[in-house]
């Protein structure tokens, strides 16, 4: 599927909608808006910014978090004209919900699907006189939509199997994480699970026992960072240890009868909560606004998803790169380019030294990447490796020549100085900033090894001929001036 | 306060108490245990590592996670004598916990304070009896202990404001957060937000609205993110947008009367239930052991609190170096030891290569902290750096002479082979596993540079001295063989 045939529409902005827009903007889909508030245009933009600013720090290096366009429709109509997704976040009631549902299905073909990003009406309800209602069904977003992976996927009594299927596979493929409620109750599950929470805190703060600060530091001081990464159960799980999850499961028994909860009942609404909340959640944010507050979030949750995606563990491991959501694969390597490039990328925030530039090792890690990036292209990739062969560094040799910032763009040119059928010796010299300043060299001597036998090995021909292509179209290149050169200085 | 002063007393083992443990053990505690389980010792030792490992990750080039020493104690008497602070972590039945106090009361000193790790009985009730009950309050953490900085504290009817204000500092000096809440209320806060999401979720299993698997996954794919980093009030303060606080606060009330939530009741335990979620819960974490997950949450804990870290945010603020938390170095370097070790660890679980062997640039890591443990030992550490001085490694030449397997022990051993004004020319030696064998040798030199002025500069006397210490000290050593070598092969 190439950029320019994917195509949704998003019908209501605001923080919702607008989260949407750039979601699927980056997913590479022209997006067609439709909201006739005057505002509209200013929100959307607001929080196009945000995720671009996001989409930087997510995946450095890439020029922008935006690879479809943007368009505003005058109707409904025009809007969802050759959409394959529509998504709807407009106000939650449910008359203005199904008129809009009607006109929406009138306009559809059918083959697009519908979305609803309602966090509590019922699909049913939604969807009951619309044409096209087995299209129809909720996707339910959490705020920022654009970085927040889950959606909740609840069809009515009308949506077909076909459309959830394309739906989840649309959703999923954009970096998402679909989750399918087959049961479709009023709030579906996330925003209960909330609700139970939320419930219990306003009898905490009404009845004196702890402040909104409070309570959120309890929060994110601890059970926050559990449920960040692993959710109720699996925490739970842990918590017996050994001793198995049933085991520890059965000690909750008796903790249900306790009246560990205030939630038989729910707190009066009163003048004096609200005031009492406000005004404790004016202290714990320290004067900090609204939009200072979202720059601090989107900071921490794309810094959450780099450690998750690092260690390939819940929401790490449905992000994709936007580069990836797009038609072809726009960095395959050319080994016989000269020079020979063979790592581009920008110098993370987790790199830094005290000074807040690169830190000495990761020079290393950059030129380790870079010859992983070569023996890929030549055919040593992790298919190779996974049949039991390998190359092995001996030997390294780093020149640091400058420093570079944090966030600079930096990258790699690589020499094969000489090859053999066991060995390889590489050079690479890295160069960085606008002005391309050249800021090390790397010299490594590598072993074609057999993993299995545990010795080195001669390499099969497509290695040793890839090599050599290589080889051949830098024969004109003179050596690099430190190439084969040693470490030291005149004894005193 | 010098570190041989700081004494605690743990009293019971198990995950909370090993997790007590380990964290005073950081904070340069020496702790005396108290635990007649014959397993407990193994029980605490597991903690420990994985604090180890875990530290080793937040606070990279540091020796070791472990400040303080550990001793048993063979009465509770022996274990809280001259403890500043008492903390006990047996199992939640009142009676035990009640002789236990009594016990500990009876021999605690005026100034100590005790804490409990309960997480629902009332102080007023465990303190009923005891000696020196005013010193006496619930103190209740998170596990994992050693990583959620997060700790509840709840006095008693006899609880002195000074005993509060005592153990509030001395958690805040060991890095963590402690939150005062001012009304006794069973299960605290933390529990009682848990016990509302956890009731409601039991509803929705049992139902068949959901399973754990997908629950868990809602939860960290979205609100879990959100409650890491801000908890819940500073979250839908962000919801309102710029409308403010107050009117997105006015939009729940109708909800609080809808039947979001079946709290209003507590599902029945049934064999059943538990049945599905045991079976659910197998499912998603798809045969994963226990120890497995234990790991996995440890490493994203961390993880996410080196991103809060960074970004000088929530838990991310309370971190204290250990180091910070001691009053003298204890490892303090003699730099005229021969050999001299310069660092010693494990390989950390996120060195791997694809094979579960430390990775390549990982080896430059070990160098680089070697050398400046070196550098700190010899006068150069941050203190000078804040000067505006430093060294800057201009060359490094590394030889990989033996693999090293993820958990086994490293140390390397520090050659100064050249030194003058300007410069400094080491050579490591790492080693490793049972049979300390060869892993890798590393050459470097570094400039000595004056920052501010941005060129290299002579350095001063003191460290001139220091090194030219070391220099007499090895002089008898011979030069290692690979001094000085080039990397080459024979050309073709």
């Amino acid at each position: 599927m190439s950029a320019s045939v994917k195509k949704a529409a998003v019908i209501g902005g605001g923080v919702i909608g607008g989260g949407w827009v750039a979601r699927l903007m980056t997913a590479g889909f022209d997006v067609s808006v439709f909201d006739p508030h005057p505002q509209a245009e200013k929100y959307i933009n607001d929080v196009i910014s945000r995720n671009e600013a996001a989409m930087l720090r997510l995946w450095p290096g890439q020029t922008t978090g935006q690879r479809g366009k943007i368009t505003y429709a005058e109707t409904i109509g025009e809007a969802v004209d050759g959409a394959m997704l529509v998504q709807e976040s407009v106000p939650e009631r449910l008359e203005l919900k199904q008129t809009i549902h009607q006109e929406i299905g009138e306009a559809i073909s059918d083959q697009a699907v519908i979305g609803s990003s309602t966090s509590g009406l019922l699909p049913s309800d939604i969807q009951k006189q619309m044409p096209h209602a087995d299209r129809m069904m909720v996707a339910h977003p959490y705020n920022p939509v654009y970085l927040l992976p889950v959606v909740e996927i609840v069809g009515g009594e009308k949506t077909s199997q076909n459309a959830i299927d394309t739906a989840m596979q649309i959703y999923s493929d954009m970096g998402m994480k679909p989750v399918h409620i087959t049961k479709e109750i009023d709030a579906f599950v996330g925003d209960r699970l909330l609700e139970a929470m939320w419930r219990e805190s306003l009898w905490l703060v009404k009845e004196g026992v702890a402040t909104a600060g409070t309570i959120d530091d309890i929060v994110r001081h601890g059970l926050g960072m559990r449920f960040a990464q692993m959710g109720q159960f699996m925490t739970y799980r842990l918590g017996g240890g050994e001793g198995g999850f049933r085991h520890f499961l059965e000690q909750f028994e008796p903790s249900l009868k306790w009246p560990w909860t205030k939630l038989m009942d729910v707190p009066e609404w009163t003048d004096n909560l609200v005031n009492s909340i406000v005004s404790q959640s004016d202290e714990h944010t320290g004067g900090l606004s609204v939009s200072e507050l979202e720059t601090i979030r989107d900071n921490n949750l794309v810094d959450f998803l780099k450690v998750l995606r690092r260690n390939d563990w819940g929401a790490g491991k449905t992000l994709k790169n936007p580069a990836d959501m797009i038609s072809q694969q726009p960095d395959q390597m050319d080994a016989s380019a000269v020079p020979l490039i063979t790592w581009q990328g920008v110098v993370h925030e987790d790199w830094a030294d005290y000074n807040n530039h690169m830190t000495e090792f990761r020079y290393l890690e950059v030129f380790s990447m870079a010859t992983d990036k070569l023996l890929f292209g030549c055919g040593a990739g992790p298919v190779y490796v996974k049949q039991g062969f390998s190359f092995y560094t001996v030997e390294t040799h780093i020149r640091h020549l400058d420093e570079i910032a944090i966030g600079e763009p930096i990258y790699v040119e690589t020499r094969l100085i000489n090859h053999d059928t066991k060995k390889l010796h590489l050079y690479h010299d890295m160069y960085g900033g606008k002005e391309k300043r050249h800021l090390a060299s790397g010299e490594h001597m590598l072993l074609h090894v057999d993993m299995n036998a545990g010795r080195v090995a001669p390499m099969p021909d497509h290695l040793t001929q890839a090599f050599a292509h290589i080889a051949n179209a830098q024969s004109e290149l003179p050596l690099p001036d430190a190439a084969g050169a040693a470490i030291g200085m005149k004894r005193k």
